[in-house]
């Protein structure tokens, strides 16, 4: 692949500094780039040190004061974004052909459409339908009457249980569980007795889920997982759970049963959300926290229990410190029976 | 399948309220219900609106004041329980019906009951043993020597390792790894000498296991889950463990090696237990707590470190408070110091 | 097998007290000895009751005091270590013979040292090479490029992205994901851009990962787990992580992005670690703690905020006291008030 400067200015909508007839064929990062490469230097950190880097050109934010630098440049809005396409340029996912492998095992009224391509030992079930270019790896079930759409990416040993609904341009990393039954029992006596779970998961376009997460059916109706979703790995999602659009989950994520959280929320790695909560738009939730009240639209909540993150931050800076507080404590109860002695 | 309302009552032991002829065709929730559907109003949630429904029945609980409501219903002792046994009914899983895949490979010995189902790319051992009407769904893995008792369900995916022993009625969604080695190692020097780990694991009847559970074998003798334990997806469950009879275990609970659980425990969500610990009977374990002690029968405990969870609560009232109290503590000092000067 | 208790002395290099000839046929627990089992008494709680096994052989630490103990012993530097040496000996893993099932896939350009194992619906890409006595139990998914060494045990139903490197006597259990795309996306307005990720992962020689671990590619770059490191299970390691030599990683443990821990490290259960940071090499993390700063050679630190251990067990103390303390701290308001007032 070779871009010149000056078409990859364009391409990504930046404005060209220096030479645009140099030759770029490859993206890579600012410690290991060749002369022919281009890299990104969103941050300080690498800006005040451009003349260190071998790279042939240099992605920076259209903010930085760009005179008195002698390399060519492509100033940028939106510098890791607007990389991360170049990214996708120089290094595209293989092209999806048609191919199904004689090794893969398909059921009854299987609707496709073009392009899609099924690895060895994928097991589907009756009545699935997928659009187009749509890639399954090796190892993957997908049970009976799922629905997938076009441009999807399913990678090795994924389980998609009956009935699921998996939107386009959705990405589901390996070993990712989908449809399980959520954890519901009701005590009978001693005993549980298990509640049938006859929802689904409806999982919506341009969600990315991560490796290893769990995404259990509804009880009745439905799971939902919103557009553009993104999910590290091991995250959990009870029963009837709600995640609105934009939202990212980070790693070892657990939402509890029949919450909803809001559009464009961040969930940081660790944290556990109880059930039947709302969480807001635009609300952020700290790492580890634990949160067991609603939370308002664009709050930012820190900590087990809860509470707005400046507190927390200032309730962490004191709980090193409570035995130096315990301490003091005990001396004015000294001090202060001395003076009631007198 | 139709059931009149006077059936229904009978089945599930409940007082039939007005129309026994009334043909019921499915069970539903509140929002959703069709006129010949059932639903659940086992809360005052639901039970203070019930003119909002379009259900055509009822399931209440028996001491619910019925006297001024028109409503067909069936009164019961314990309405989720009996509400789920409907939806067992109206909704039934697929009768299993003897299946062998032409792509699964099965090993030396094996030893089958009737209306056993193996779906595709299930590997099994040599000396297998499984029941009657054992379900195993695609990419499921089992190794030599396995033995399943009657009435189970393995979903895909699920890994077992070998000489693993499952009773009968137990289910095991997708994901799961039973039978991993512990983690064992013995400082030797700088590096760690592997402890082999010739243990297994015991699986008993009655037993739900959630997706993507992590259950390892024993060092020696067996890692133990009891009678009608209920695991969330998560869960791991260290080697050498014991988990009582009817134990509840919530999403992401870690249990670390060679503790014991009572019967009829409750482990909430994101909690985590070291190891060699007692939890007793009855005993319920707060989300998110971290376990270091013992803990007695009947028990209620909250919090890292674990405390009654009375007094967790209180001291989660006081955290947020604590910039406002080290602000006293320093105004104390400055009031009681003129005092002092005086 | 059958080996003279001198011959286990030599092997292990303790000294022997007691019966050299005797016939030593297995190594079991205290608990479920026979009498031709050697145990391991490792600790007080064996050592003081060494007359209630039936073990015809005890491994004893070499400082222990054996005048007044009438049994067959072997005094170890090393208890531990040295009987898990044993416990190899006498329950060696199956020895790994040339076996290819006819189920598996393999794709072009294989090369593959002698003896190694591949079973049932195993897939493997193009390109893929691995040396000696390698098994790769049933519906592992190898994906195109992936090297490994020789004595690699690869359990069931693991998935490794292609590129992805292992080194030799590696063990990988059941479920585990080894090189799926960091969590890493840039936002784009409301949306998030996806940023590729061209890195790989590398696993160094003697390493041990437990059930369901997900381990990101890097970015760019590469994710380095090195040599002698072992994992329990559901350890996230996050992209460009590099975990230092012979750490352990107790389960459910986190690794945010761009982490480095040096060797030796001790992370305990459901710990997490923020980014972009540096964990010296022997230090311990706590169990639960979360790390959000680096964390230097040799320090032991707990708790969220993390703190010097030592500290964190003061503070530890007093958090259930606090309802106690804010109650002292009223009294002391009113005593004082009373004193003002006079």
């Amino acid at each position: 692949m070779e871009i010149s400067l000056a078409d990859i200015a364009r391409t990504i909508g930046g404005k060209l500094i220096g030479n645009g007839n140099k030759i770029i064929r490859g993206a890579s990062c600012f410690e290991n780039a060749d002369k022919d490469h281009i890299i990104l230097a969103g941050s300080a950190k690498y800006l005040n040190r451009l003349d260190e880097t071998k790279a042939g050109a240099v992605i920076v934010p259209s903010n930085f004061d760009t005179s008195s630098i002698s390399r060519d440049m492509v100033a940028v809005e939106n510098p890791m974004a607007d990389f991360s396409k170049l990214l996708e340029i120089f290094y595209p996912g293989p092209k999806v052909e048609q191919y199904i492998s004689p090794n893969a095992v398909i059921g009854d009224n299987f609707i496709s459409g073009n392009n899609i391509s099924i690895s060895h030992f994928v097991s589907i079930g009756s009545n699935v339908s997928m659009g187009d270019r749509v890639r399954i790896h090796s190892g993957v079930v997908i049970e009976d009457n799922v629905t997938i759409g076009s441009d999807v990416e399913i990678h090795s040993n994924v389980s998609i249980y009956a009935r699921s609904q998996i939107g386009s341009r959705v990405i589901i990393h390996s070993g990712t569980v989908i449809g399980s039954d959520g954890f519901g029992f009701a005590p009978d006596k001693e005993k549980y007795q298990k509640i049938p779970h006859t929802g689904i998961v409806c999982i919506e376009d341009d969600v990315e889920i991560g490796a290893l997460n769990a995404i259990d059916r509804a009880t009745f109706g439905e799971t939902r997982i919103k557009r553009g979703v993104k999910t590290d790995n091991f995250v959990h999602i009870a029963h009837n759970v709600v995640v609105g659009e934009d939202t990212l989950l980070v790693a070892q994520v657990g939402i509890s049963g029949s919450t909803t959280l809001g559009n464009h929320v961040i969930v940081a790695g660790q944290a556990g959300i109880s059930g039947h909560l709302n969480i807001g738009s635009n609300a952020i939730v700290g790492p580890r926290a634990g949160i067991a009240k609603d939370v308002p639209d664009n709050e930012i909540v820190s900590g087990a229990p809860e509470m707005p993150h400046k507190l927390w931050l200032r309730v962490q800076n004191i709980i090193p410190k409570l035995p130096e507080l315990k301490k003091k404590i005990s001396e004015l109860e000294k001090r202060l029976k001395k003076v009631e002695e007198k």
